[in-house]
């Protein structure tokens, strides 16, 4: 997973906007090494380009956010409310503590809330939100902080309401596997409490150690294990919600059957808190597997590297774990630019590398069953080269030359990324074209998730140009829509992408979804500015 | 899968209601060989058991339902109207025709509809509701008419919308397995399509030969491999839908990934027609595994059960696709009234039985796992006996056991029955509960998957009595709600239990389902007095 964070200061901007207006930026790349930025993300900047000595921070279409005039601003009366209602730890006014819960933790988005609030329990979370709908209080139910897209802080002045400190593990069943648990719990908590029950989690994640369960539900998280585990709308059996009027939703079922009636609780899976706030997770969870092995391969084009998914997902079918891809230009990229790597396929480089992950309960079994379906990929003429990696050592070395991938991008220059989700058959028929598109001012290095159909779209060039913005984007976006893609294949939309969803949904789709907001939520309190345009949820 | 019919005609009945009113009754079993049933399926008969000679079918709780007088009666002008728009052929107002389609195929539920529309396209389906929805007239979707629940006939005079015409497959992803259809697909069809190209579909069903993707989807139907492949609402990536309005939403991705907006394809899985008409399915597919091995084994107490799913999903993680249980009382009625079955594991009856199934790549490495896990399922106490089917003779007997049990129960006497979904560890509390509750009166047999947490409760008594009826019920249905489980695990709510939803919903998360139901279909015209209570939906 690649980590964004922010540039630290803007070589040039404009103020050209009237008091109350921000303007949000796509930062693509950055430079991390400077303190200033996070100050800037708001300015009004379209399709600005900055440009540091260092070139590594790029800002791309911006949007437009007027701070909706209807919500309240909070008052000492409102104060005095939460404190008799959470107590005084409850309620944080602290400026440093406000600071950190105002910035996302890449720094690119800073808002300014005053208010932040820790409830204990649903009761709380639910008597907070009923207040605050009364008082037209705008909110931002906030977890972990770790989101990508401007998810999770306030834009303006919203209430930030975050249940880090509802961290119970409520129940775990070692029979069916379902956890139980609060909404507050950190992944890694749950990660290391299941292993020693002998049970994974169904979702992993880099940003584990900070992030909540709450949040990986509310932004419907993908991670390293949805090619074997599938997504949350899969794995989470049922949830708690706390609705802007107060209303508590209790769908927190334990059974994977249950036919009665509609099965509301997807609506809550990947809407970002804009629906209602997350405050339990009931989450069916597989079995801790023992053996694990790596092969690296070399194909000699895409179609060979589809076939050979499609093998794998018939020889491996039950143990497959991961099916990974990288381009020649992104294999040469990593020997170039990453220390200690060698090319694990010596001595020339192929067109397509894959790394097959398998996980299973048999190490003798799952490695023989490996080494046949590799034995079959090269007498079948699919792969060119491939190896199997005999230790850790060598398995680590073919994770790290893929998971060493967006380094290596920083370390080449100027960086514009894409992450994407398109059909398999066409993906890579956008790099072709983007190569096409670009010419010779930079290199199309592409990788990704094969196996979950997620492609990382990388623009290698020396510094950042607005010509070769220009050629890239809106046609990254046009030609995603165009193919039925999703411009979000695992972040969401958050304030970064919310004006940008009718690339990835139909009109008529986008208006039922705002009518749903209007219905769940007709103050538009919750998570104001995100994830739908707001143009559309202040149409009468 | 136990197929209910219908009982052929009432002993006894009352008609004390005024015009206009209907009763729905429960056929909990039935005799099929008389023609006379489906007439009386409305009749009022308020918690009353029938017998017959054949002491075969039963009524329990029945529920009133009133036509909604805000409906319009279809005129010539409109049924001039749909033949403009569909061409005679589309429009049907044949006696024999509209019989068949008013009436479902237990012979449980009968409408009254004259009109019977089979739309070829979208476009149809949006030109039929938009003008059903301006007349106020009311629609009931109806795909292969396969349900158990009366969600897909008429109740009154409902204007029948069948999509079977619908039935092209519009394209297959050999790589990523996923294959997009309209919706009047049937489900064997595609499975033969599928097979053809080395894949399976995700569900399969007793009524395949008939029922439709459509349907299915708008059931969420569960079936037999959901303890491999997950339910429909992990598999179906992608769905187009058509609201009351005619608004034709296109949802039809064929992503894994696609965090852009809210995921509203999941409201329609499983609403059961009340939201809107499915009219194409994007669909996930798995390949086509060739190694299948199937153990029989004992267990003595429910614990070790629970223990042995555990160490299977452990095991055999990879590679388990069935794990069925049945209990003592479950065996000794198949041996007892099914021809030509012969205790599995002599000479004794074990307290539990199960039947676990394997499906995966390799036929050896398969096999030798899955014996490795009974020889040491066996060595720690946890199987008390256990066989591997040595051929597919004996792998047949071994699920006819299992399958063979409602035939079983149907010759044991009158039975009552019921389909939960439970927690794990609290499954079998309810039987032995159920036992004390019932006493020497009745047999409580109990069988079901397991591995799905879904219980099939069986109440064998020599005939039906309301005494024991009075001991069940209320009972099952409270005690499954008190222990949060399901009252209904895969057949969905329909008619049948449309009032009794609160029994496994919380009273705000019907409310919420009712708001939708509303902002969706502000007339109600869609599927009308079904899936949820009709009085909330007649609520201001």
């Amino acid at each position: 997973m690649e980590k964004w964070r922010a540039a630290d200061r803007l070589l040039k901007f404009s103020s050209r906007f009237a008091s109350g207006t921000k303007l949000t930026c796509t930062i693509i790349n950055y430079d991390h090494t400077h303190p200033l930025v996070s100050e800037c993300c708001f300015f009004p900047i379209p399709f600005y380009c900055c440009k540091s000595k260092q070139g590594k921070y790029f800002y791309s279409v911006a949007t437009t956010v007027h701070r909706n005039p209807l919500f309240s601003i909070i008052s000492p009366d409102d104060i005095s409310y939460f404190k008799t209602l959470l107590g005084e730890r409850g309620v944080v006014q602290d400026a440093l503590a406000l600071d950190a819960a105002n910035t996302d933790w890449m720094g690119k988005y800073r808002g300014s809330s005053k208010l932040l609030l820790q409830p204990k329990n649903t009761e709380e979370v639910s008597q907070i939100l009923k207040y605050c709908n009364s008082r037209c209080l705008a909110v931002v139910p906030q977890g972990g902080n770790t989101g990508l897209v401007g998810g999770s802080v306030p834009v303006f002045d919203e209430v930030i309401i975050n249940v880090g400190l509802m961290r119970n593990i409520l129940s775990f069943d070692k029979v069916s596997g379902v956890l139980v648990c609060e909404a507050g719990c950190i992944l890694e908590n749950l990660i290391s409490f299941l292993d020693d029950e002998g049970f994974i989690m169904p979702l992993d994640l880099g940003a584990k150690g900070s992030c909540q369960i709450g949040g990986n539900v509310s932004t419907n998280a993908g991670g390293l294990r949805l090619l074997r585990y599938g997504s949350l709308h899969g794995s989470v059996l049922g949830l708690e919600a706390v609705l802007a009027n107060g209303t508590v939703l209790d769908m927190l079922g334990t059974l994977r059957k249950d036919n009665t009636g509609y099965d509301l609780k997807h609506l809550f899976i990947g809407s970002e808190g804009s629906l209602g706030i997350v405050t339990k997770v009931s989450i069916l969870t597989p079995p801790k597997l023992s053996s694990v092995n790596i092969a690296f391969l070399a194909c000699e084009d895409y179609t060979s590297c589809q076939k050979l998914l499609l093998e794998a997902k018939k020889k491996l079918g039950g143990i497959l774990s991961a099916f990974e891809f990288l381009d020649s230009d992104a294999m040469s990229l990593v020997l170039k630019h990453l220390d200690g790597v060698r090319n694990p396929l010596p001595p020339s480089i192929h067109n397509f590398y894959i790394l097959i992950e398998t996980t299973g309960s048999n190490e003798t079994f799952d490695k023989e069953n490996l080494e046949a379906f590799l034995l079959h990929s090269v007498e079948s003429g699919l792969v060119a080269n491939g190896v199997l990696a005999q230790d850790i050592n060598q398995a680590s070395s073919f994770w790290h030359i893929r998971e060493g991938l967006p380094e290596a991008l920083m370390k080449a220059g100027a960086v514009y990324k894409y992450d994407l989700s398109l059909p398999l058959e066409k993906m890579y028929d956008l790099v072709e074209e983007m190569r096409v598109q670009i010419g010779p001012a930079a290199k199309v290095v592409a990788y990704g998730h094969l196996g979950d159909g997620n492609l990382h779209l990388n623009i290698s060039a020396p510094a950042y140009d607005d010509n070769i913005l220009a050629k890239i984007e809106p046609f990254v976006y046009e030609w995603t829509s165009k193919n039925r893609g999703s411009i979000s294949a695992e972040h969401g939309l958050g304030l970064m992408k919310a004006a940008k969803i009718h690339y990835s949904k139909s009109p008529e789709t986008v208006q039922v979804m705002a009518s749903i907001k209007k219905l769940l939520d007709p103050n538009g309190i919750l998570n104001p500015y995100k994830v739908l345009p707001s143009s559309l949820l202040s149409q009468n």
